[in-house]
């Protein structure tokens, strides 16, 4: 039997889920098919089991400098199987909360596979949904009016550095029993950096290898820097300008692997190998072949409004490429929706996105770095503040860091702001808001900071701009 | 010898010397008397040792908790004597800081107790300073085009609950030498509770007495109830509606005081006791009596420029009464400084200042709260979200609190934020800016906070105050 939908979503991760949510709202009937977990990579796969890692490191680390602090605690281990349990619990009350809104929505979801057909005798549009159940029950038919294809994507890998022995992605890493003596990342990008500080703070010997002249290269360059020193400071051996060569990989109990490094070959040995150099896109087996939607670069082609070039047929989140976040790819499913029932979004400004990266120390900006403002054209004044001039930081016990801000010279607005230090990741929304309100640094600067907070270097920054900081 | 100023500045606290600062950048010949030290109450007996010690006591709780996190530790327990030598450590360092900004401004520093005097052979008006020296020397005179009287406060006691003994205000409990096995806290302050909060982590039995009918009475009901819920769940003895009878105080090796509370007097008994209601603004030696200058309820009276009667005469910060806050304090001295440069500055709306408890949980606010809003006429719409359902809360390990936004139902306009939970006093300033720009909750809605992050709880709540919320 075929069922009617407003709304059919193929992908239940948080692009999926939301938009899902978001369609419930505003009163669409609305299926979702998931053929893994809800929650998708970020819940599972991606930002929370990583970021429980990460808080384990972080605790790990304050319980072994608590004597900086002033307490004592005699020998500080690790015991990583309640590690990873508690990360498990989390995404277990997480993934029970979405499955929780589904239901309070009256979303339906259903668990399997599901695949695009061409025109049928369900519809004279591509667009008709076939369910391969998980049970093994019969395809289910899912006749929508509109499709999201939210499917996300997957971890990339090298030719000649597939997953299998001590060769890992972030996919297999998170499910780590041991944490390694040591190993070699591969991509020094977001994804690489976290899981460099993560394992460093555990006790792990980490080499970075990336391929640019820069860790996180999309960062602002003083970011990169900044970060590149922290983590050396920790021992993190960190190679920039690596080449890795796929075909020199060896396994024998662990792994050698050679890199070109300024034109030198150099030898790197490890237990594990995690390769984290970007994500795919999951657009394989979806019955896209049954429609007009395009593909291009691994990635499906959409307009402003995320539809496809079947414009009944929306596509959102890491399938489309671009910046794959999950914060993203939720709202541009609440955009895909919100256009599907007619109330006239406007187009997403993807210069407005704030990025996070959840090492230690953490970074996280908005808008475009000084180098790109600079490529654009723009004459531009920068203020930068350190965090060690900042009481909060100092008492905090982490003052490294600092909070830049770009600014147009002609015009006053803020191009892009840009921080590294503790707390930055929950910080940097007054920034986004900035941006979104096309704020002035002059509005930043007079918007009364509490003191002592560590927000106070947002406060220093913008009035740096003017070369106006108080405590600078 | 008489020296010349265009500014001097009695007192060296953080209104004093940030507004120094900021008259040195504005091209004023500038001088700060300051007869203890640089930083004032907020460095040396306030804002800073207080949260160096509050930061020793997470970090307490943090290793002692650290199993929930798959971390081991040994036994944990505090060395007082260490906590205590770190937090001098930072405000030493911070010490020198201002120091160092001060001659960076070439700022002439007068370590001394500065008065001013009337009309005298020096000047017709009133306003020449007259500073005995700590050195001994010989009093220096200052006469200056305009003075800032920036002599802030110092703790309220209750008559006979005077300091002695085992009675404390926060100024002597901050060189406390060990932590007390029991202690009474007289007042459910932010300051109170802030002691209450750290001495309950460090291990102290906690008796807190309010007069009112809740803990922090300035603050939302909602958060109030939620801090006090908190707060007892970690063993915090609270009594609301207790009037303490000071007359009944005995010290006999502890601390015995009764209390009305409810009606019934009742008996409690401590190793300490903190008073910790209020503070009381520094009027006294300064030669008010020489000038025009009125003092109303202890404090001195200003116009919206912060001019004294005698309108070349300005006063700031916690001297005159209202928000005694060091950042309320500098922004004032910004103000008075900026009105003497003739820059014309807007006064300033004391309805966008935040507030922050730096307790655990923390709390931060800005704006009004629900009550204020109804009693005020206006008709509101509150969002509320509750941290429980943000992931990198339950990451982070601390997933009580909330945050609540309060608005105009006619003009959308946000009436208060009001945050408790953990970091909130880092993301407070979003909501900040937000007042500043007079955002709706549809804007900041629309700012796309980045997930998984803490502030991810403001963007929820500015969605549900149109119950639009996607996680709740």
């Amino acid at each position: 039997m075929a069922q009617e939908y407003d709304l059919v979503i193929l992908g239940g991760g948080t692009g999926g889920y939301v938009a899902a949510i978001r369609a419930s709202q505003l009163g669409l009937k609305t299926a979702l098919v998931e053929k893994g977990n809800l929650g998708g990579t970020c819940l599972h796969k991606g930002c929370i089991p990583s970021k429980a890692l990460l808080r384990s490191a972080e605790v790990f680390a304050t319980a072994k400098n608590s004597d900086e602090f002033g307490i004592s605690t005699g020998e500080v281990s690790v015991n990583f199987a309640k590690v990873q349990e508690r990360k498990g619990k989390i995404v277990d009350q997480l993934h029970k909360g979405v499955q929780h809104l589904m239901k309070q929505g009256k979303i339906d979801v259903y668990d399997g596979f599901g695949r695009i057909l061409g025109p049928s005798i369900f519809s004279p549009t591509a667009g008709t949904i076939s369910v391969e159940m998980n049970n093994g029950d019969e395809n289910e038919m899912l006749v929508p009016k509109n499709v999201i294809v939210a499917t996300g994507s997957r971890p990339r890998t090298l030719p000649g550095l597939e997953v299998g022995g001590n060769v890992m992605t972030s996919d297999e890493a998170l499910s780590m029993e041991e944490i390694p003596k040591s190993i070699i990342i591969v991509g020094g990008g977001v994804i690489g950096i976290e899981w460099a500080s993560m394992l460093a703070d555990f006790g792990a010997e980490v080499t970075v290898l990336e391929f640019a002249d820069r860790i996180i290269p999309t960062e602002d360059k003083d970011v990169s820097k900044e970060m590149q020193r922290l983590l050396k400071k920790r021992g993190v051996n960190i190679v920039t300008k690596a080449k890795v060569l796929p075909e020199t990989l060896k396994q024998d109990g662990g792994v050698t692997v050679s890199a070109e490094v300024k034109g030198e070959t150099k030898e790197f040995t490890a237990e594990k190998l995690l390769v984290s150099v970007g994500r795919q896109a999951n657009t394989e087996g979806i019955g896209l072949e049954n429609t007009d939607i395009q593909v291009e670069k691994g990635s499906i082609v959409v307009n402003e409004h995320y539809q496809t070039k079947e414009s009944h047929i929306y596509a959102i989140g890491d399938v489309i490429g671009g910046l794959q976040l999950a914060h993203v790819a939720s709202h541009e499913g609440i955009h895909a929706v919100e256009h599907i029932a007619d109330q006239n979004p406007e187009p997403m400004d993807y210069d407005l996105i704030s990025k996070c990266i959840y090492s230690s120390p953490e970074a996280a900006s908005v808008g475009i770095t000084e180098d790109q403002a600079k490529e654009q054209g723009y004459k531009v004044k920068v203020g930068k503040f350190m965090f060690r001039a900042i009481g909060k930081a100092l008492v905090f016990g982490e003052s490294d860091g600092f909070v830049k801000i770009i600014a147009d010279e002609e015009t006053n607005d803020i191009l892009g702001v840009h921080m590294i230090g503790p707390h930055v990741t929950d910080m940097i929304s007054e920034a986004g808001l900035a941006k979104v309100l096309d704020a002035t640094p002059w509005e930043v600067a007079h918007t009364i900071h509490p003191h002592p907070t560590l927000s106070e270097a947002i406060g220093e920054a913008a009035l740096a701009v003017d070369g106006k900081a108080i405590h600078g």
